[in-house]
């Protein structure tokens, strides 16, 4: 659907006092009605867990060539190795038997286009109260995978760490690039 | 592919010494060769932010009728609305324009297999350490479901909380329920 297009979309939508979940719902409704074959196992078949943004252009199945099934897809803003990515990164190996982890990272990532300090400040005169989190922002894209990839290595908690790669994905190109 | 031919995979894949991840990497390569159509904005076009659990079987392009672009995708283990997934939407909803919230369980969730004292233990006895943060095991699917949902809406920093919905998607049928 072209911008315009979308507008015109919003608008009537809004109009109808309904919302783009409710969208979502009805797709559901169909889904259900030719879904065929259930997976019967949560260990995912080819042992891998993804770690990546959660940015929409990120069609992960598409890049990495997966299969509903096939691995743990773990997605965050930035898709950087925070306590909840190791979290889930843990429970991933140890209870549900992947191996392998990838950590993808992309360009024209929102989170280089601002600061902790901005959003901190913003949140604070907004709210009254500051975060007790870490915005995780970052102004180099390859560092930042470098820096994600090692706090997943350096984990005493995800026990299987040879197979820890880090990748850019340039979301011009379609290309994915190996970082760490 | 079926188990037995799943196991034979694998078994030819560590006798080559090779990984997963080479598999997808080598699928990155196809997929980039045949990519069209760049998406030239990191704001998603129906500017809703889904956040889910990250079990494999939930493929939710297909459940949700999303397409690249569409939405952010914000998973973790069990889909539980944790700081991080805070952290997520803040910046989904305040640096990239979306909108609504729809968080996804799913039933057959690993989650529901073992427990916060369980993990914790297990931890603590194979590293010498507990982490700093909760398991977020949970017993009860549909009130985890309200509980992430309670925790979306009550955090100052997500401005944006009248659409914000929590679903159980069933792995055996496909169907989405709605529970708060």
């Amino acid at each position: 659907m072209t911008a315009a297009a979308w507008n015109h979309h919003d608008r009537r939508r809004e109009l109808a006092g309904s919302s783009v979940i409710d969208e979502l719902v009805a797709s559901a409704v169909g889904h259900a009605t030719t879904f065929e074959a259930p997976l019967r196992t949560p260990r995912p078949a080819r042992r891998v867990a993804v770690v990546a943004c959660m940015d929409a252009r990120l069609d992960l199945f598409g890049i990495l060539g997966l299969q509903p099934g096939d691995a743990h897809l773990i997605r965050n803003a930035g898709g950087v190795a925070t306590d909840d990515v190791i979290r889930s990164l843990t429970i991933s190996q140890r209870k549900l038997g992947t191996r392998e982890i990838i950590l993808v990272h992309h360009t024209d990532c929102g989170m280089l286009t601002f600061t902790e300090d901005d959003l901190r400040l913003e949140l604070l005169e907004e709210t009254g109260t500051k975060p007790s989190w870490a915005v995780e922002t970052f102004t180099d894209l390859d560092l930042d995978v470098r820096s994600s990839v090692q706090r997943v290595r350096q984990s005493p908690f995800v026990p299987y760490r040879d197979h820890v790669r880090g990748f850019v994905y340039d979301v011009d190109t379609g290309a994915l690039r190996e970082i760490a």
